[in-house]
């Protein structure tokens, strides 16, 4: 297990505890959370960010909520409001909202039950991912071959992007652990440089190797016959097969079907979202101008000039090669994936 | 005529002077260039990039030498020897050698003979880049509709990468001119920010609207139909049509055929290389690691990863709409686009 943790509850202090991701890799710092308003702020800046991790904060937030109205004296009015605060933080990745309602379902029965709850969920994810990460391997060397392979990946989803293990970085954690990793190309994913910042943190420490490369070389990498496959995590997944993940996936997805390798997505089974039948029902996150009119804190762009910033984009179905969940991998065919995985389950 | 000259000759001085665009936006400053390692240093660091630009550069290049040789009494051999370094500061642009060349011809006429040669060199571009403006802005408005357009760019072709008037930028030029720009997409550019350094900064001058986005959003923003056309620019087009340009173009190309809008490529002929049959066989630069591993001298990755920093890619010819130069509109087929812009002019 890598030796990482992006959301824990830390006991002594009865607090939620996050590894303040904005500051990697200079500085490894983090942040005790007690207050929602300070958990808002926290997935709003991404502090912590990555679908599954968003679930298991979503969750112990409702014990954060529960702590503080106790000491506030809040309403049942006033707490309903502020956990619906947590859930729509942001609206990209189903995780998030669906960590929520699992521990608010379980309120009733107390702060213990709601954290013993989001504990679950922290155990299943990490649980999820490893067995995910065992079938996509699997299908990784069924479908490119039993040797060491060129993996290009967007932006980060290893243990920072999860309870602690990784859904796209965690089939490169399994494919090296069978000694079948020749190279991670890892796309520095601006605005925010998830792949530099914190992909290229997690593989260095576990001696990986690692090319950072900008998001507009990945097409021709892979046109040059660099890469193996693409593995990238997912924010939601649509009942067809259609994909929300970080922006420039889509681009890595053209990329791969251009070079004639295949693009997969890794993802446990929650993000999954049975209520949405296509990518185009998928609400997508628009951030803040100034993370694209900016580099590193520094301007880039002349004062005048708008910036225009989604977090995400959608991969249509048919460019999945699978969808590699805890339950198995599945090639999209526009049939329904989440009824598909039920089936399995 | 936009306002900026991204270089010229000093006849005070004797002296070429080229505006330093790694300093851009936030500085305008210039650099005059009376030594060869001071040229190769700035035509290396980029002080002046773009392909026409560096058709230019060269060109005066070789008064340079010629003054500097002259000043420290060069022999015929030294001389040469400095006029082939100029050729070859870097690899892919064709227009740097072809410029070199030109001037290099007229050499036995003396100083004054290379300067009116490199000043011919610059009217021609200017001349070559408002023909094709004009042109491009036609088909544009043939294909796609004589309305208010969306334009997508990747880098900068504007006057900066020119000897003053601009290739893709100058259709935008046109366009806007005829009233028919209603926003132009500028994506960023990494790893050197060419678009929101440069081509924002060009625009925001002429009050053409513009937004810079990260190169990961151009494929999603085109699918989401905000595109009507990607219009970029080259450093070197093959015979049968293939075009070396920016890394992250090929990109921007797969996106365009995915939203199902066309591609055009703007060069002035010059750029079209009949040496080269395919792209397959046009030397890409590979640039030093740290320009994607930090950020204004600021590391963005852990020290222990590498960097992989190809500075362009290839565009097979399929995925192209059009090539627009001087003479005419070709759409490639495979068949020689040299010989067919040949037969127009």
């Amino acid at each position: 297990m890598p030796d990482v943790r992006a959301v824990h509850w830390d006991e002594q202090r009865s607090a939620l505890v996050l590894l303040d991701q904005t500051r990697l890799p200079a500085e490894v710092r983090h942040l005790v959370v007690e207050e929602i308003s300070v958990l808002l702020d926290a997935i709003q800046r991404l502090v912590v960010r990555g679908a599954p991790a968003l679930g298991v904060v979503g969750a112990y937030g409702v014990a954060v909520a529960m702590q503080q109205g106790a000491r506030e004296g809040w309403t049942a009015a006033r707490m309903s409001d502020e956990i619906a605060r947590i859930a729509s933080a942001r609206p990209t990745a189903v995780n998030l909202s669906w960590g929520v309602a699992r521990a608010d379902a379980r309120r009733s029965d107390g702060v213990a039950a709601v954290l013993a709850e989001a504990h679950a969920i922290a155990e299943e994810d990490i649980g999820a991912n490893r067995e995910l990460s065992r079938i996509g391997a699997d299908w990784v060397c069924d479908r490119v071959g039993h040797r060491p392979l060129r993996v290009l990946t967007h932006c980060n989803t290893g243990a920072l992007a999860t309870a602690g293990w990784g859904t796209a970085l965690g089939i490169v954690r399994e494919l090296h652990a069978r000694g079948l990793i020749e190279a991670v190309y890892a796309d520095e994913t601006r605005p925010l440089l998830q792949g530099s910042r914190l992909t290229a943190w997690e593989l260095a420490d576990e001696g990986i190797p690692c090319f950072v490369l900008a998001d507009g070389a990945a097409a021709s990498t892979a046109q040059r016959g660099l890469v193996d496959v693409a593995i990238v995590g997912a924010d939601r997944v649509a009942r067809n097969g259609d994909t929300a993940n970080k922006i420039g996936t889509l681009g890595v997805a053209l990329a791969a079907r251009h070079a004639g390798i295949p693009f997969v997505v890794a993802a446990p089974s929650t993000t999954v979202d049975p209520t949405v039948s296509s990518g185009d029902d998928i609400v997508i996150e628009m951030r803040p101008e100034e993370e694209v009119l900016t580099f590193a804190g520094t301007p880039v762009a002349p004062g005048r000039v708008r910036g225009f910033n989604p977090a995400f984009d959608v991969t249509p179905h048919d460019l999945i090669a699978a969808v590699v969940t805890e339950h198995a991998a599945v090639t999209p065919t526009g049939a329904d994936v989440a009824e598909i995985l039920r089936g399995i389950a």
